[in-house]
């Protein structure tokens, strides 16, 4: 199987999309990150989740549970509107190394597709043919894939630890 | 909100649960990651997809794209049995440092959730009351709720750029 035929959806927004419709997409998609792509339409990165959270929380609440127990900004109107103002340019961590993009080209193998995620710790690449984003793959989708439940060896099934 | 109110089902193994459980479990279930707690129950951490990759696919395919294109171990049958032989222990990274442990307790408020969750770098924590795991937090779960689309200021919808 191939990475094109592994690809699925998955939300992408631009470097110069403004953070508060990245985060109404990643919860509203319930995805855990979103593909970030330059304003042509080529991958940029991905945007996790928490890094959205490392610029709405402060450091100083982040490191202290005390202060985040009392902490309201969050639910505030001002927090909508903070992300209104900004860009997901705004939101990303420091350059990124464009080796470490996790990006396939759509005729990459499962063990590609495998070996690039392990290498970057990251549970999800786009799959890009010329430039344009197809979809992504998702690791709980390569497992799906690699080992499905009806693949189980016999000898491997049954018993109260086997694999149900 | 509380903790409690967020929380939803998560797959959950043990230290001793042997790795093909744990990965037709992600599968199956479409989770980037399963919470793992200690043999009594009390968590222990979150093994991330990416991680059994790392285990499955050898440093050196995983740094060299040409051998992973022609690298064809993960789909023999020898790769489930391996999984079957290994637990969910062998699989981890060095052991954790217990302050940065992804669970919060049922009355956590969204900013605790929120602040631990930019600190680790985390898409989940767990839902942890008296040892027992009641459920999982993911970050797309979070901004769902705090961000839902109908909370919107009125201001800042409407026009080409406006979230949709």
């Amino acid at each position: 199987m191939r990475a094109r035929d592994l690809a699925e959806d998955f939300p992408v927004v631009h470097l110069g999309t403004d953070a508060l419709t990245a985060v109404l997409t990643m919860g509203r998609e319930r995805r855990p990150g979103i593909i970030v792509c330059e304003d042509d339409g080529t991958p940029h990165t991905v945007l996790p989740g928490s890094q959205v959270l490392r610029f709405l929380v402060p450091r100083y609440v982040q490191d202290d549970p005390t202060l985040a127990r009392v902490y309201d900004e969050l639910t505030s109107d001002e927090t909508w509107r903070k992300l209104a103002r900004k860009t997901v340019h705004d939101l990303l961590p420091e350059p990124q190394d464009r080796d470490d993009l996790p990006v396939v080209e759509p005729d990459a193998t499962t063990v590609e597709v495998a070996a690039l995620m392990a290498r970057l710790h990251s549970p999800v690449v786009a799959v890009v043919e010329e430039g344009r984003v197809l979809g992504a793959i998702t690791v709980s989708r390569l497992f799906e894939v690699m080992f499905p439940d009806d693949g189980v060896p016999d000898d491997l099934r049954g018993g109260e630890d086997a694999p149900r």
